[in-house]
């Protein structure tokens, strides 16, 4: 176990983390932990075979999910790197049995249920679960709540992108005749500056997001009806103004491989006697990596949970519940110096 | 005592709030309160003589300072809404033996000696103390705090306006020959670019801030010579870019009577295993009334005192110390449901 000395001359303990599946998000945790001198990455999990998957950091293994359970001694925090349609409402709720955990969990109908069955389990171990983190679930729902409680006279706006939406780029890919796409969700820029006016415009869902296609079709597809097909898909792209652009293979792959986010959420309040001020509250995103930057806010949420529990807090908690000072490295007394 | 039931229908006390000090930041508190549903306002006090003061609402007192003390059974949260200089170092100390109280202590090197001050004498009287809130400090630390522990490895920017800086303003009026001024601190629009495009440049003062003053000079008086001195004066001209603008007083108090500002927090930072990936993290504000946004964050804050002291917390507390689910009129549950 490591000793960590970067606070202020004191010896403290590093927190000991494990992640739990390595795709994009438990890559992005790895990366995560290199930039935070008081954790340490002690065990990847994985479903597949363990000696298939090479991960970064020099030193560290990887094991078989059934592992975990005889690692309680090893592990403070794990997190859950899985998807919020079938992994996560099983091992949220199974792991914080065992460990304090966090998770990334995003359907966000379920999260009252998610919420409840996470808590039981996290109340009774005695452990902390911090569920859905990262940025929507997350730093975009605190940025909600901030600006609703300050201007409670208001209307909230939100905007994705420019960036990548995984569940359009899948959908894209099942059209007969594609061989590969993907999809980038973009705010118009017209609709972001009418809501900055402060006039609190009511927004259709064609006029607040474009969605721009490219699209790999298959040698001799009928590129028009493959387009068509697009635009008029249901739920995905029927109400929105999508661009379909064919490309070739090599054009994807060169320019549309990352995978950049981001997005706004706007506040637009008045306050006075008779409503006479206006005010705008923004906060927006400009990502290059959507599951780099959703690692680092959970990572930073590894730390709550740590010290929370440290306190002798447990059960389930979310962004809500969580005061902003056991997300930082700092002290309580830096924080007030040097960051109020 | 008020019955207050729009909470799901719960019969529930509304927060019983006092006012300390009817200047700008009082007017706005009050108004604040108007559009909260579950406070109320109890009693407005002032150094002047009460009936010289007109307040808005309708079968709310003004007193004199001194009868405050007597009002403890009557008020819940006491908001000072003195000056940093002279009047909070010695009223949220004194007030937090009575009340829970909440202020907006702004002399950022002091923090923390009035952070001790006001937790040795809330812990003792089992109250809560909340200082320094408002937008900065108040909401823009709360931004560079999440920033900085989701983004470790990255660079901090604040820049302040289009606004009125009220320490500037004076500053002009104390120049000879002028009869009135007011002075916009303004964001170069060239810095705040170059800031976003992750590239985390070095900026001057100079590249960061315009300062436009509008200046209302006595008949006669040497105008070259004014705007000479108001360019080379030390401190909070010299190192800026400055533009003097003479104009009649009837043009100030036409264009110029609003207390508008605003500004930008912005991290730049980088992940990845070679810090490959570049974001930006931006919060900003665009204020018509900077008096009565910093009311209304103050308002959010006397309800987190009040609901922080039922679960039996006391002490001095900051925006960094906050869960933020305390700020809101809503249950646990409504912002889990509809917010997260």
């Amino acid at each position: 176990m490591e000793i960590c000395e970067f606070l202020k001359g004191e010896t403290v303990m590093k927190i000991r983390i494990g992640i739990m599946g390595y795709g994009n998000l438990g890559r992005g945790i790895e990366c995560a932990i290199k930039q935070n001198k008081d954790m340490e990455l002690v065990a990847v999990f994985t479903r597949r075979d363990p000696a298939s998957v090479n991960i970064l950091t020099e030193g560290v293994s990887v094991y078989h999910v059934d592992e975990a359970a005889n690692m309680q001694d090893k592990i403070d925090v794990m997190i859950l790197c899985g998807g919020s349609a079938t992994d996560l409402p099983k091992q949220t709720k199974e792991y914080a049995k065992m460990f304090h955990v966090v998770d990334s969990f995003d359907t966000h109908a379920n999260i009252p249920s998610h919420f409840e069955a996470v808590d039981a389990a996290a109340k009774e171990s005695g452990k902390i679960g911090i569920i859905s983190v990262g940025w929507d679930p997350g730093m975009f729902s605190l940025n909600r709540l901030y600006a609703n409680a300050i201007l409670p006279n208001g209307s909230d706006y939100t905007f994705w992108g420019k960036g990548v939406s995984q569940g359009h780029s899948d959908a894209i890919r099942r059209v007969e005749g594609v061989l590969d796409g993907k999809q980038y969700t973009i705010p118009v820029e017209a609709a972001l500056e009418a809501v900055r006016t402060g006039n609190n415009p009511e927004l259709t869902t064609r006029q607040k997001h474009i969605r721009e296609c490219f699209v790999v079709a298959a040698e001799g597809a009928d590129k028009a009806k493959i387009e068509a097909e697009i635009k008029n898909m249901p739920n995905y792209f029927a109400d929105y103004d999508t661009i379909v652009n064919f490309i070739t293979q090599e054009e994807l792959d060169k320019n549309h491989s990352g995978i950049p986010h981001g997005g706004f959420v706007i506040r637009s309040g008045k306050t006075g006697w008779n409503e006479e001020n206006k005010h705008i509250i923004e906060y927006s995103l400009k990502l290059d990596s959507n599951p780099e930057f959703t690692a680092s806010v959970i990572v930073a949420y590894a730390r709550a949970a740590y010290r929370m529990a440290s306190e002798g807090q447990s059960g389930c908690k979310t962004v809500f519940d969580i005061a902003p000072a056991y997300l930082s490295s700092q002290t309580p007394e830096e924080l007030r110096a040097h960051m109020l």
